[in-house]
């Protein structure tokens, strides 16, 4: 049996290349004492990775070397007494097909309580960064208006039907047509706009929004942000969870300087790492799940099947190719 | 005895001009049952009061009335049991030598704890906002670097102290070498710079603050915050206390965009209203007098005498003429 690896070839310049990855065969991995042989079955792909890459995520991939991500693996063979045959388990791990584990990293899934690829979205770092960056940076109170960029994406998805629990009004800002007509329809969002066909998104969301707009949640960054954080009201609050529309800018992006109007409406615009929060994982997962078992949320996924087709799939995120989580699924 | 009062002639464009006032005679004002005479002592000169004049600092003024700021006033006749003649007292009064007041929104003022022109700077607006923007926002931690822009002025002469009282590196950003001289000697700075000689401001804080900036207490927005931020470390706080720079902005200012480094340095950037925190101000006040008597802060003033200056001291603050607190004090 041979091993497959994607190990990033080149440091993408702007708008990553399939010829940036290779795509190689190697050797099995030997299973020692301790450890644990894993069985790549769901990969996610995400647009944070493109700061591996070069840049500004560190710790940076190492050139040659396999990219890495969250994946869900099944444990084929343990020699590892914390875990068995057929276990399944989630950790930050490489694009390889097969690889070993000393477990130490790893949690156990449990796929009963919901499907295996849930964990790499709604039940995953998606769902805890929008409900911990919605509630502790956003704080929606009822009757407020949030307005979520990269809507129909993994993160967006999930943050807008939070914001509807929370009693907000919702709009969001999508890439396609097709997009808007899905956030209303599954995803509960009141209004959503197609930004591609906006001309003027200052003009655009002070008319969706007469009330002006209490949260932003950020996750593109650019052009659209400026345009919606215009339309803040006092004492705004803005979660950016992501600014994807630069990952691949070569030259540093420029607009509006925000400094005045975060004094002159006592704004809030805060960044943060999920990390920091691993304590409360368990709580806020909990909420997840039941907030799915009562049909209170729902998700979208988008599924791209072949280990091969790693690359495409994490290249489509800048397209805007994904409705919901974007994830490979290896056969 | 004839009034005097300094009223807003036309909505400044740009740079506010000395014809963009009026300095009128008028009729005293009548003392009526249940009010207090007042004559203006101490006039605070501030750059929010830009703001009034036309754009972004609600309410505005209107057009042929007097402007209004913060004022030290003596009670001259009292027609109210709760102020006697001779008493002073500060509040948001109008550009007048004298005027009437129910009292309701006035401060008695004890000047037998520090000079009455205190009240206005280190004691007032100025050192509240210095304190509890950095304290609350900023939140500096002993070894911590910290970057204060306009520190020469009325809140950054203060927020240098205090981030050295609470264990800070600090290092100021002026306007002039004769304000380098002075936050070193003066104000306990570690270090300063002046901006107008400074071609790479980026470069210049990367030298000055080899540990990156933890916190950056910004009083003047644009360029010199652009190199500031860049510096910032991961988890860095950003009070935005003021945005000088743009305040006779005609065109809307641009940069570069923050919203990435929000993102991977997980920063938190906010404005504030200091009339939120009312309640605190007796306990900080408290804190600010005990530093004082302690010797642990000084402050600054500048002091220019004379009703009919008011204009000139105010626009004088965007030239940087003033040291510490611009204070126009009228004979």
């Amino acid at each position: 049996m041979k091993n497959r690896k994607i190990a990033l070839k080149n440091r993408p310049v702007g708008m990553p290349l399939l010829s940036d990855f290779s795509n190689e065969e190697e050797l099995m991995p030997v299973n020692r004492e301790g450890e644990i042989l894993l069985k790549s079955v769901y990969v996610s792909v995400d647009p944070y990775l493109r700061g591996k890459m070069n840049g500004t995520h560190p710790p940076i991939f190492e050139l040659n070397e396999p990219v890495a991500s969250k994946i869900i693996a099944e444990v084929i063979e343990s020699n590892n007494e914390n875990f068995k045959k057929g276990d399944y388990v989630s950790g930050y791990l490489n694009w390889v097909a097969y690889q070993v584990s000393d477990g130490n990293e790893l949690q156990k899934i449990d796929s009963t309580t919901a499907s295996l690829s849930a964990y790499l979205g709604v039940l995953g770092i998606t769902g805890l960064s929008a409900y911990i960056a919605l509630m502790d940076i956003g704080k929606p109170k009822k009757g407020e208006t949030m307005v979520v960029s990269g809507a129909a994406g993994a993160v967006g998805t999930i943050v807008g039907q939070i914001g509807k629990i929370m009693g907000c009004k919702v709009v969001g800002i999508v890439s396609t047509d097709e997009k808007i007509v899905l956030l209303k329809t599954k995803f509960g969002y009141d209004e959503a706009i197609n930004y591609k066909t906006t001309p003027d998104m200052k003009a655009a969301i002070a008319q969706l929004c007469p009330e002006g707009v209490d949260i932003y949640f950020d996750n593109v960054g650019g052009t659209i942000s400026d345009g919606v954080i215009a339309n803040m009201n006092n004492y705004g609050r803005i979660p950016v969870c992501g600014t994807i529309s630069n990952y691949n800018d070569i030259e540093e992006q420029t607009g509006p300087s925000l400094l005045p109007i975060v004094v002159y409406k006592f704004l809030t615009i805060q960044g943060f790492l999920i990390g920091d929060h691993a304590a409360r994982f368990p709580e806020v997962i909990a909420q997840l799940v039941a907030w799915l078992k009562d049909g209170k949320i729902t998700y979208s996924e988008t599924i791209i099947e072949g280990f091969d087709k790693l690359p495409e799939a994490f290249i489509g995120l800048f397209a805007g190719r994904n409705e919901g989580k974007m994830i490979v699924k290896i056969n």
